[in-house]
């Protein structure tokens, strides 16, 4: 036993050595604690601070006012100091929802130092914790079998690189010989082949959805939009960068054009029902935008079609944008199975929306159309894509 | 022109509305800067700071006495602040490596709001950067064909659950139909099935590696060796606590008797060259532990060994344990081709390999030795990798 405890000490120290967080240091705290009536208590050591707050989209949030109008910003809470240094604050109790938030320590924008459950988002990095229920419950890994994320590079020949993206292969998929359909993903401005299954929990809600019965097992692909790059940040070679919302080739219609590389790549690599009746292409913000002229520039590809707060207009006058309305002709000559379009209600892009359904309207062309509440925010594409899942394959 | 600006102000507002560091906030600042002189520049926006340092492993480490004799500390350095409110502070030129640091803002470690680029370590998120050179460059994503990496889940019958594990597949692997070496390779005590990819590089190492002809193309499956685990901490159910270095069955036998059941599955749903010249096994510290038990208790499964500051004592009274020096026997009666055991001079463990070392010397059992400075630290764990995988399968 003594041996043991020697060694156990070495452990500490080496971790210790490592000159990380020591693991045993006087703040020993655990943040946040989810409370048994569903409020949720931060803490945090810092006993020289002045000021601490807690800043998450669990709090009211404050209006701010823009140049294009009004907007969200995440509310705030003063956090309380006891006298051991350790500031602390206990929200009202809160509804399921994944929940992200950082510490404002007089000022300075910081993560939970005692929580290492993190999400990238451009170039942020903020805490998050589930509360379980409903919707959280889906988001969160359940007791389910589960399916198989793959970071994989392929080769695009119309870009003439290795591109990187990220496949969901369901439960089952290995062990059986059976073909799949396969629904394609994609990310928003700032976002890449990570996004959907970090910030969007898409392995998480297919999983479950699957489990349930409430989702046909599917592939799901997805890709990285930005049509100058190779893979998210510190991905591809010297991207050791500082993440930007906006990088080259987000919306010049090359992505588009070589999405087919994507698609061949995938149906030769996976057992795929490779037919129109098993393709769903999907996509949020600039993703919407990309799913949009996607399936109107190969317009007998896909069965299901997710605008999922899309973006809806360009300058780039590439022929891909130009034609789109000539491509959205054939597609709708044997129209989709479903062309789902959902948006929240204070989304700065509603109104281009609102006119692209007019359009749509005035051409007699049939789509299902969804509102919720709240505005362009990953809460919102997170319960788009756990109801369009259900509706594929079907 | 002026929808693309109000839709990119949209887009702005929609980040920032998200609760999150605003892209554009008055602290726009980069950070770390890679000087061309090799010096790294660190800054940070705290104008109500007192005092803030940076601590790293690329300052001069202090020493620190402990119950188990002295040990390394992460040096620190105060920044200076600007009129400002940017705190600064620049290294002397580096030699080429992967450093992990983090702020002490006022005492309160936090990590530095404008690098994204963080890997935990069991508790503990700290940043990274890379300086190039040798061997920083082969920790680095290069202009080389890359492996993929999939997190698979795979039914242990012996443990009666799903487990979570992390495969490398080479570069080249999806196109051919030729079979493959498999390196299994362990973490340690605090680490799971992410620790290798992440805080060790390890397919970086590998497509670095293979590119150069320096070592065979092989499938690399990274197991989680807690056998209470399903999963790392969030990615198994009712798991997203706070990390720990100890978890219930680290060292207890039952991960080595259940090993049968990684490589069945391996050998299964990979094209894999299933024998003994074609498999290795490593692991650093607990999982060097491992790869020593579990590479004696299947004497005749491994051609290469790779123990890297491994853990030599436990009190567990397992047969695997029990009877190691039996199942040593057997293994060398038909000698594995490599049997390597690297470790740091100063590593809290190094009397304890000495002594193992002395052992196999009595029973002449042939192995190759190699030591570094330093400790018990991810510096000489993926540097005994790069050393080991070149001498694999050849």
């Amino acid at each position: 036993m003594k041996r043991f405890i020697v060694m156990t000490v070495g452990w500490l120290m080496a971790v210790n050595s490592m000159g990380q967080q020591a693991l045993w240091s006087a703040d020993g705290i655990i943040s946040p604690v989810i409370n048994e009536n569903r409020t949720v208590t931060f803490r945090i050591y810092a006993p020289a601070a002045e000021k601490m707050e807690v800043e998450g989209d669990f709090l009211s949030p404050t209006m701010v006012s823009t140049p294009v109008g009004e907007t969200e910003s995440a509310g705030k809470a003063v956090m309380t100091k006891n006298s051991n240094g350790v500031w602390e604050y206990t929200t009202p109790p809160l509804v399921s929802e994944l929940y992200s938030y950082t510490f404002l320590n007089d000022g300075l924008r910081i993560t939970d130092p005692n929580n290492v459950y993190q999400v990238r988002d451009v170039a942020s990095v903020s805490n998050i914790f589930l509360m379980s229920g409903q919707p959280g419950d889906l988001y969160s890994v359940q007791e389910v079998p589960h399916g198989n994320v793959a970071k994989v590079w392929y080769p695009s020949l119309t870009m003439n690189m290795d591109r990187r993206m990220t496949v969901y292969t369901p439960a089952g998929y290995e062990d059986s010989e059976r073909s799949y359909p396969v629904l394609y993903l994609l990310h928003g401005a700032g976002g890449d082949e990570n996004a959907w299954s970090e910030l969007g929990r898409a392995a998480q809600i297919l999983d479950n959805l699957i489990a349930q019965g409430k989702a046909e097992p599917m592939i799901v692909v997805m890709t990285n939009g930005n049509a100058s790059q190779q893979a998210a940040p510190g991905e591809a070679p010297n991207s050791m960068k500082k993440p930007a919302l906006f990088v080259p080739g987000m919306m010049d219609g090359r992505f588009e054009q070589a999405f087919t590389d994507v698609v061949s790549y995938v149906e030769s690599h996976y057992r795929t029902q490779a037919d129109k009746a098993h393709r769903a292409i999907a996509g949020l913000s600039m993703g919407g935008f990309h799913a949009m002229h996607i399936s109107a520039l190969y317009p007998d590809t896909f069965d299901y079609v997710g605008l999922f707060s899309a973006a809806i207009h360009t300058d780039n006058d590439s022929p891909v944008y130009t034609k789109f309305y000539e491509n959205l002709n054939r597609q709708f000559s044997t129209p989709p199975q479903l062309y789902w379009i959902g948006i929240g209600r204070t989304d700065f892009l509603y109104k281009d929306n609102a006119a692209f359904r007019s359009k749509l309207d005035s051409l007699n062309y049939h789509y299902e159309y969804t509102e919720s509440d709240g505005g362009h925010i990953w809460r919102n594409w997170r319960i788009y894509l756990t109801t369009f899942v259900q509706r594929l394959f079907k």
